[in-house]
């Protein structure tokens, strides 16, 4: 291992934001396959319940990542979301497309950027994000727009604007994906989707009447495979 | 006070970047006199000694601004940094130009995604960040290009690009500015010098021989005023 505890000096490195849903997990199942040696970043930001990250710390050692970077950032204290403040949990409201109470501002910016700030330490090539365009059309930052424009203030924000250093690329290999194609495609990598947490509600078994549950169940039956995990109400 | 601190609804919000040191202070003061109702965001990421986060808020005090966002994250787990990890404090050094050890990676473009949050949430249609381009010609997400890419990112990551919602507008005053015409315009504003640190040693007085130390005391000299804080060393 060197110092940031890669095992193979000449192997290329990708950071992975892992939130321990379906799409980051299947983005690094993505970079596991394009041959990346893989430094997933994941945040503890006073969401409503931890499973998600416990999901994350298990999806990350599923892949032996030589390194898994959690922030801990009250980023909730800046207000404004369902996720991380009071306000009621969407149910049955899948269709919508203005801005959901969920939305968390800035969410994706903040959490891009600090994955800068890793592969510029880690010397990472790649930044893998898995929004895709289609289930979250209410969500700004999850726009290619928004990651276009992302890539252009990386391409000034880092070292490698003033040496001869490692260009960082933003990849969306799900942006025009939707959650049946995403879980296709996790399914056909081989993916743990078996340790992902989708459900708002956050419980030992997912409680398949939320928002998030509701598009992940939809997903798999339009996938044409069996959710693995455990629900309260199936 | 509504619901966000605001003490007139008719009164418009700026978010400032506060670190507690004489730019972002300056660019507090500002603000203060271009009208505005001011919302200081700073951070506590376990920067060498907190020093400056007790100037901060004192800065927010004197000003009275209804909420002082300081927001705790443990970005020095990133790695990579002088200011956060255990290289050595750089001595004698003002005039270089590539980036100093001091830099942290990504640290403004993490500052700056934390300060759109804030600004959606609250309703600021500006935030203010004392970035200049002359003493940090090092660091490069303190550059013109770098904001300018960073605005144009900000235009596609918020509510405004979906909804009739408050256009949110970067704005760098001090960025054509040395450090002499940054304290001259601080005296000018009457802004609450006395109370800032900038010291990387951060001890109860300032060293006057670190980095920080010398720029400081350069600039004073230069503008031609006394610099009100207590040195160990003069």
């Amino acid at each position: 291992m060197d110092e940031n505890g890669g095992r193979a000096k000449n192997m290329k490195k990708a950071v992975v934001l892992l939130s321990g849903g379906i799409d980051s997990t299947v983005c690094l199942a993505l970079a596991h396959r394009d041959g990346y040696e893989l430094y997933p970043i994941s945040f503890d930001y006073n969401q409503r319940h931890k499973r998600e990250l416990d999901s994350a710390r298990q999806i990350a050692e599923y892949y032996h990542c030589p390194r898994h970077l959690i922030i801990t950032t009250n980023m909730d204290a800046i207000g404004g979301s369902a996720l991380t403040g009071t306000m009621e949990v969407p149910e049955g409201d899948i269709e919508r497309k203005d801005i959901p109470p969920t939305y968390v501002p800035a969410r994706n910016l903040i959490f891009l950027s600090y994955a800068v700030g890793y592969a510029e330490v880690v010397g990472a090539e790649r930044i893998y994000i898995g929004v895709n365009a289609l289930d979250y059309a209410g969500y700004p930052d999850c726009r290619p727009e928004f990651i276009q424009r992302f890539q252009a203030t990386v391409d000034y924000a880092t070292k490698a604007t003033t040496r001869d250093a490692q260009r960082i690329e933003i990849v969306t290999p799900l942006i025009n994906l939707d959650k049946a194609g995403i879980i296709k495609l996790g399914m056909e990598l081989k993916a743990p989707l078996h340790l992902t947490t989708t459900c708002y509600r956050g419980g030992e078994k997912a409680c398949g009447r939320c928002d998030a549950c509701l598009l992940r169940l939809q997903g798999f039956s339009r996938a044409g495979f069996q959710d693995p995990i455990n629900y309260v109400h199936l």
